[in-house]
């Protein structure tokens, strides 16, 4: 006797958790890669070849280079905000201080960060231009939101916007990693740490 | 009778200044066409078109196409500073507000500077690299010469390191200026005068 047949499921439903799975396998060996290697600029077939995949499966899976280093960044960022601290008493500059700390680990996400900004300033490129507009706008939010907080409880002087507070500790943040990229004498969190005394609240 | 031979003089001299000029011109043409466009990577040929000029000849005075994004850069640079306002008293924050106030008339400007700082973070790119190091380290070194001069005449506060300061407020602007390019409702000007007045000597 024959076993009964299964019940039809859609082709695309069926191949779907597959589909998922074997992207997030290519994410995952792509993002080993990437940490090791920075974001040499170089061709969608090297990298497919280094993580392993076929080029028209890289092409299928993420339709762009400029699009898979969206999605290298985007997972890498994802995995570390776990270890983000969430205390709604930190302040901005220590936010900024504890990822970048998390960040010189691998060098290599940092370059591709700076390569993502940099293309997205570029016309043409609308993945990384939606990235890196949607990522500074969602981080200037929380950090402004933050620093209302920190305003109320008198831990943040209040002659301060905390649009403007949010803004500046971001770019002094990614301006201080880029320099310390080039040149490791720079003190990134010296800066980012006297910053944070400028912003207290004078009074206490 | 006949003129009395002209001394001799080696080839190469009597050719340099025509080289010289050929490729001023080229940058000049290079510059035009930057301000305009941006800085898409794209490749030497199509640059090559666009300023006019073949290939070879791009190759021969340049070398590589990211040596002529320095040059380029170099060369813009060179021409602004002529406007920068050269007084001692003029605090780092406020000599970054007015280069990114003339920056901000060429696009274009911004998005090379940030392609060549991209560009440097990566490995073997060694003119790019050279480039942004020395740029980092003269502009930071001149700037903590300008804070020492103005905590020295009570206009900076003296509890604030001046490499710091000067690391700060050129990471600051350079981050600001990419917000403000993906985001016009960032305000660069705003942020570096709220940077300025908490570098202030608050017994002023």
């Amino acid at each position: 006797m024959s076993a009964p047949p299964l019940p039809e499921v859609p082709r695309e439903r069926r191949s779907y958790p597959k589909g998922v799975a074997r992207r997030q396998e290519i994410l995952d060996r792509a993002i080993e890669v990437f940490a090791k290697r920075g974001a040499q600029r170089t061709s969608l077939r090297a990298i497919a070849q280094e993580v392993g995949v076929t080029h028209g499966a890289l092409t299928h899976y993420f339709g762009s280079l400029e699009e898979l280093l969206v999605a290298v960044y985007h997972e890498s960022e994802l995995r570390l905000d776990g270890d983000a601290p969430a205390g709604s008493e930190v302040t901005p500059a220590e936010m900024m201080r504890v990822s970048a700390e998390e960040n010189r680990e691998i060098p290599g996400m940092i370059q591709l960060y700076s390569t993502l900004v940099a293309t997205a300033l570029e016309d043409g490129h609308s993945a990384a231009q939606e990235f890196a507009t949607q990522r500074f706008a969602r981080l200037r939010e929380e950090l402004a939101r933050r620093v209302r907080h920190l305003q109320s409880v008198g831990r943040i002087r209040t002659d301060v916007d905390p649009g403007l507070v949010a803004a500046l500790t971001i770019a002094a943040s990614d301006g201080l990693q880029s320099q310390w990229l080039l040149d490791e004498t720079v003190d990134h969190e010296g800066a980012l740490a006297m910053l944070d005394r400028l912003f207290a609240n004078p009074s206490n």
